[in-house]
């Protein structure tokens, strides 16, 4: 549901080439793309129209669409007998509704037919802090975020290419998808602001870390901040310690863990960046070290993921293969 | 020393701007572009060879060539009783040479012939974050930056641009002042990498931070990260203090501070950005708010400052003004 979205369409890709065992493909959308043949990996696909779906008739639905309709649709889904695997944010703080990253708490879904997938930021720090929380316990996390502007669907790709192309000719650089221009800037603002003046970009990383670690405690903030960037979120991080950690057990606890590529050569100039996780799968994880702050039970590190892959399509992917 | 640089440039502009009482401005650079005459808005002059200056004709030298070329001239300047501002890291961390930003630490001036002008990041974080030290102290500095490609010259910013317009084009992206292409990418990287693992961007930072504030342990890390922008250096820094803090308090108290444009109307989308810092003296502080972590002792906020400006060229002027 939602197939030629930025998030669907990667959906439909990443299915093919995990090799999801499906014996159909139906690929959905609003009324506007129904009638439609696409092209995918799985071959030539017609659109459906999302609002007039027959669950009963389908195993797994993706839905990609809205948090309103997902709100609207899961619902009639469910009560099908079909599993709803949902990206949007409409149920993810809803107590009823397992929150999943597949690499840390697949026993959340137990037999619930609806599974929210997290917000991208929560899901690529998620790997990365998951461990180390088991293995040393996290007291503190501070986390900043250098946001790609797909974060905001393919629209945000296509304003960040057209400011920049204008600001380039010396045109004038207008905005649509974001409050200012983003060509060339940063804007320390993603998503509406709450009463307590965190953004709820920011405050989503907050209730969904607790809720997937099953802290509902846990010290966590964050600083959420869109740059130019086409794909990949970076995020600089924090962490304070119950245990003592060095470095040198992190980057060996970090390097076995499933879902992370650990990019921590730095007398090659290796370390995270967009340039180099981008359509991957795993996390990029580097520039471990002591953080002076919280000496030896404090950890800094940097992390870069595709946060349409393991920030979206690609954890959907993961939830519908356990399931 | 140094006027056809970025810095150098720039602090012709901020001398006229500030209506600095010079009986004459005689500009200075390397062999190669002495004897050429440059437009300046105190009128047409020509360059002369800085190797060959005769300091005893010089009242106030700003030297922006090269940390060792700063370290090889400054005793002639000074033996002949003209004053060095030096915007290199020379003598940034020696005890016997005063590190400072005017509205913090003229008095570590004394009767020193020789003055180092800080670091850009160091720079613009240390306005809010003295007033905030001064108040409520500090206790624990955490910062992730969003620095600009012209923290590394004027060269920077054209390789940002160039390869912008490579990629735009789907021509190949090559870099040559930056470790890796930094066009759509981040770099989690600025300057070399230390023994602990950090970069010497980073130790800066914490080294100079120190040294301005007169508290040698302060308890202060640093992740630097170069983003595609021309000019402003953003940083996203949370703290913890001695006594409690709010961010009502906060705001009032870094409202009236001295270099500071406090820009902080999120229900009007007003925050710090590029865009609006670039080519501004003060600093922009906003998304001031309550740290999650760290509770009633605790703030988070945002800032961006021109690092030419206030981050070299502007402080250098007013070191020189107190002068």
């Amino acid at each position: 549901m939602g197939a030629t979205g930025a998030v669907g369409r990667e959906i439909i890709e990443v299915l093919h080439d995990r090799n999801f065992p499906m014996e159909s493909l139906r690929l959905f959308a609003s009324e506007r793309s129904a009638g439609k043949t696409i092209e995918t990996p799985s071959g030539a696909i017609t659109i459906e129209n999302a609002d007039s779906a027959d669950y009963s008739e389908l195993d797994i639905a993706f839905f990609a669409i809205s948090g309103g309709w997902s709100k609207a649709n899961a619902k009639k889904a469910t009560d099908a007998g079909c599993y709803v695997v949902d990206n949007s944010s409409a149920f993810r703080y809803d107590d009823e509704v397992p929150l999943v990253v597949p690499e840390i708490n697949t026993d959340a879904i137990g037999d619930s037919k609806l599974i929210a997938n997290p917000n991208c930021t929560t899901a690529i720090a998620a790997i990365p802090l998951y461990n180390l929380h088991r293995e040393y316990g996290l007291k503190k996390v501070i986390i900043s975020t250098y946001q790609a502007t797909s974060g905001a669907g393919a629209a945000g790709m296509s304003e960040l290419t057209e400011e920049t192309m204008n600001y380039l000719d010396g045109k004038e650089v207008k905005n649509k998808v974001f409050a200012h221009p983003i060509a060339f800037n940063t804007i320390p603002h993603i998503d509406s602001f709450q009463d307590n003046d965190y953004t709820r970009e920011e405050m989503k990383v907050v209730w969904e870390t607790r809720k997937i670690f099953s802290e509902p405690d846990m010290a966590i903030s964050c600083t959420c901040v869109r740059i130019p960037t086409m794909r990949v979120h970076g995020e600089s991080i924090v962490i304070e310690t119950e245990k003592a950690i060095s470095p040198e057990d992190a980057k060996k606890l970090l390097g076995e863990t499933e879902g992370i590529d650990l990019k921590d050569d730095i007398e090659n100039n290796v370390y995270p960046m967009p340039l180099t996780a981008t359509k991957k799968y795993d996390v990029e994880v580097g520039r471990i070290r002591q953080n002076l702050v919280f000496g030896d039970h404090g950890l800094e590190f940097f992390v870069c993921g595709d946060q349409i892959l393991k920030g979206a399509a690609l954890n959907a992917v993961q939830i519908a293969e356990k399931l």
